[in-house]
């Protein structure tokens, strides 16, 4: 049983203060995962208030890349601190917890094709780790580096590695229509004018695109709150499921 | 042309004192890169005072391993100190450096064979950048994570890069026959002598093992101290020159 677990940057950092975290909502989130992750797991990132800001303010994106080596620098460093607590939270839970850094693995070719090696972390799993990857900066042909997605990072590994269950704990309860979450997504058509058809080109824009590149993984994704980290972890269906029904 | 630059763990630090940089070395080197490192460049550093001490203190060698997390992020952490030192110093000198670490990238298999993706370190290349590699701890299959040398890297990026010179900077002024430094290697038969055949199975242990290794090499080494970085950089023979005459 191998799970991949995103916290979205809005459940580990405080989105409105540059560089801080968020301690009791990290504490708790490594509490979480402590006493119920007992079996493979992949722990991913995002950027909230670390990445963020500094990638807005050197202007660098998905697809607008740099040769700036000190925006490139501090975007990484910012995301090395965030990962740092990220680790050091989940390690003082008891939780064998790994930092492994994007920048230093992958890249993007001129099309702006995510290659991510993921030997490394199928090793580290099967001697009894847990991976924890972020959101980052990556070297990108023709384009110096550009910005790499947790939610990019969630497929890739979705994709590579044997996964049973994907989640990704993040700001709402679920994929929302108006108000109400969606317990299930089987196709993209059949909530299309819930999402936003606007967003759908962009992988990791909005939940449509989100949405998506979920319902393309061969395996079943969970979308949820805070709330929803316990039942997630414990097999339950917490949120919204999304696609791939065996 | 491409070059990859060991800097070895004597060069960069104080190796008497635990966690100690030689500021004082690592500026000089740095300037001596950013004046004369005018070429695609790969720098690699080895762990001096930061990585050995914490490895000796868990146990932890290229062949025996760990699965105690708290070794591994000890010798990493203190390992990710000391390269973001020396990539600082670099950038100081307006090298472009990016950090790439090894854990996050690589694994050996149950063998010990190392298996080091090195696609990110070509598109940084090839997008200007300056990739500085360090010693570090990497997954293992089966022996949880072991000890990766510098030396280690020399050779595998050595092989995976269309590398035309390798340049290892040390302690010694190069391959010593007694207090003479040896010119130059062609074959190994000839130094066996000089070096000792006991030392020859350990590809990092000692200068047989170092010698061996870059006598497989595709590509001309030298083995030379800090006065011989300004003239190696320079496209001279400082040292001695290791194997492959084209």
């Amino acid at each position: 049983m191998t799970i991949v677990l995103k916290l979205g940057g809005s459940v580990v950092t405080d989105k409105d203060a540059p560089e801080t975290v968020d301690r009791e909502a990290l504490e708790a989130a490594s509490r979480t995962i402590a006493a119920h992750g007992d079996r493979d797991l992949v722990v991913i990132h995002g950027g909230g208030s670390f990445g963020h800001h500094h990638a807005a303010e050197h202007g660098v994106s998905r697809t607008t890349g740099t040769h700036d080596t000190e925006a490139i620098r501090a975007i990484h460093g910012a995301m090395g601190r965030l990962n740092a607590a990220v680790v050091d939270a989940l390690a003082a839970e008891g939780v064998p917890a790994i930092p492994v850094r994007p920048l230093s693995a992958g890249r993007r070719s001129a099309g702006g094709e995510l290659q991510l090696p993921t030997e490394q972390v199928k090793t580290l799993l099967a001697e009894g780790f847990v991976p924890v990857l972020h959101g980052d900066v990556i070297a990108h042909e023709e384009h110096g580096a550009t910005i790499l997605s947790g939610d990019e990072l969630v497929c890739a590994l979705g994709g590579a590695l044997s996964v049973d269950r994907v989640g990704l704990c993040s700001a709402v309860p679920g994929v929302l229509d108006g108000g109400d979450v969606i317990p299930e997504i089987d196709a993209f058509e059949d909530v299309a004018h819930a999402l936003g058809a606007s967003e759908s080109t962009d992988v990791t824009g909005g939940m449509a695109g989100k949405v998506r590149a979920l319902l393309d993984l061969e395996t079943t994704a969970f979308v949820f709150d805070r709330n929803g980290l316990e039942p997630f972890l414990k097999g339950e269906e917490p949120g919204t499921r999304i696609g791939w029904e065996r």
